[in-house]
């Protein structure tokens, strides 16, 4: 018995650190995706298009991971909430490597064009968005709930930043029509970055799910769930 | 023993129906969002804004009742693929929902400048997302795997009706400076709507995923989960 309990835990471990190995490579993409748009370097937008592959792989590793977990060991209470949070994490995970695609295609076209104006907030908002990622990826594998709190406030940031980035724009497309198909690709890459945000604030909400329930356990249980 | 089954049966069969029923609310709230935009009617608006709320409550609801169920039955196999399953197609229901609001939103601020042109493909992607998620519900419900098989066919239509929007609306916005705001929000809700599709898409893969496990099971269950 305290084997399988082994045996469970080891197995846990290796599907946390699978998710952070997944977690830093849709970093890793964001990032890539838009040093490839200011540097106006092609190269680094198809090795993003290219790198999506191995995101999609982990996607599956890690389901498979969890699903067995759970069908070969019935964990309850807060190991039940990990795992089950560990596959909603790695949908949000997947999702932000799609976003890098995205910004790579949108990277891609743009570039197509003479240049609509310096690229400022964008890169902001990727250095924002990469952060709050990997704070919500810190926060899920030390439970410090502290941490997950900080991705929520700077996600209202984020949304401030995009604002800023569409008036510009909108200010810049109206005056001049040769502005206004680029300047629909730069809005586009800032929503996909509002998304990465979006999809690290559920990655820190699940975390606050997590620590919350064990918490609830580690003062004695009294939230057991009640069945109506 | 055999009662225990079948509380466990009837609650599935309540988690289900739950699931169902914010499934329809969140068509229900995609289709009003259009309906404001195309008759001009800013009071479905509000509705659709005030409408989230209780798809909120049901996100949180069905969570709730699934990890209860996964906590006190401790199911295997399909029975555990269902359950999961339906964390994630919660998930994917409840941004259906926020994407319902952001839709009545920009249709708000369309609605207060002069009409870019007559809508025609946006209504169509609206009719087509609403229904790819209706017989994602209607697969989920009935685990008929071809009615899933046919959601992910019409993402393609989906898509390349979203293409002919932006294309469409690109050429007005450069023609016409006073079309470039009204026509953004053209495209961010062909984008929403794009997002709709996507979301029903999941919510059929999943439905597959369960399906082809019962469908293992039922052939004598050769592909046992084996551990490595």
């Amino acid at each position: 018995m305290s084997e399988d309990i082994r045996h469970f835990a080891d197995e846990l471990h290796l599907l946390t650190a699978r998710l952070r190995e997944m977690g830093v490579a849709a970093e890793a993409q964001v990032s890539r995706a838009m040093r490839g748009l200011v540097e106006a370097d092609r190269s680094l937008l198809r090795q993003v298009i290219a790198g999506d592959e191995s995101i999609n792989r982990l996607h599956l590793e890690i389901d498979d991971r969890a699903f067995k977990l759970l069908a070969l060991f019935q964990p309850v209470a807060v190991d039940l909430r990990s795992i089950v949070s560990a596959v909603k994490i790695n949908s949000d995970l997947e999702r932000i490597g799609d976003l890098a695609v995205n910004i790579a295609e949108a990277a891609d076209r743009y570039l197509s064009h003479a240049p609509v104006k310096p690229l400022v907030d964008l890169p902001k908002m990727a250095q924002l968005a990469v952060s709050m990622l990997h704070q919500a990826l810190e926060a899920f594998v030390s439970e410090k709930i502290s941490v997950a709190q900080s991705v929520l406030v700077e996600d209202d940031v984020l949304d401030n930043l995009k604002d800023q980035v569409f008036r510009d724009l909108l200010q810049i497309m109206i005056r001049e029509p040769q502005a206004v198909e680029p300047g629909l690709d730069l809005i586009l890459i800032s929503r996909h970055l509002e998304r990465v945000g979006d999809h690290a604030t559920n990655v820190a909400e699940d975390v606050i799910f997590i620590v919350e329930a064990r918490d609830v356990r580690h003062q004695g249980g009294q939230h057991v769930a009640d069945h109506d």
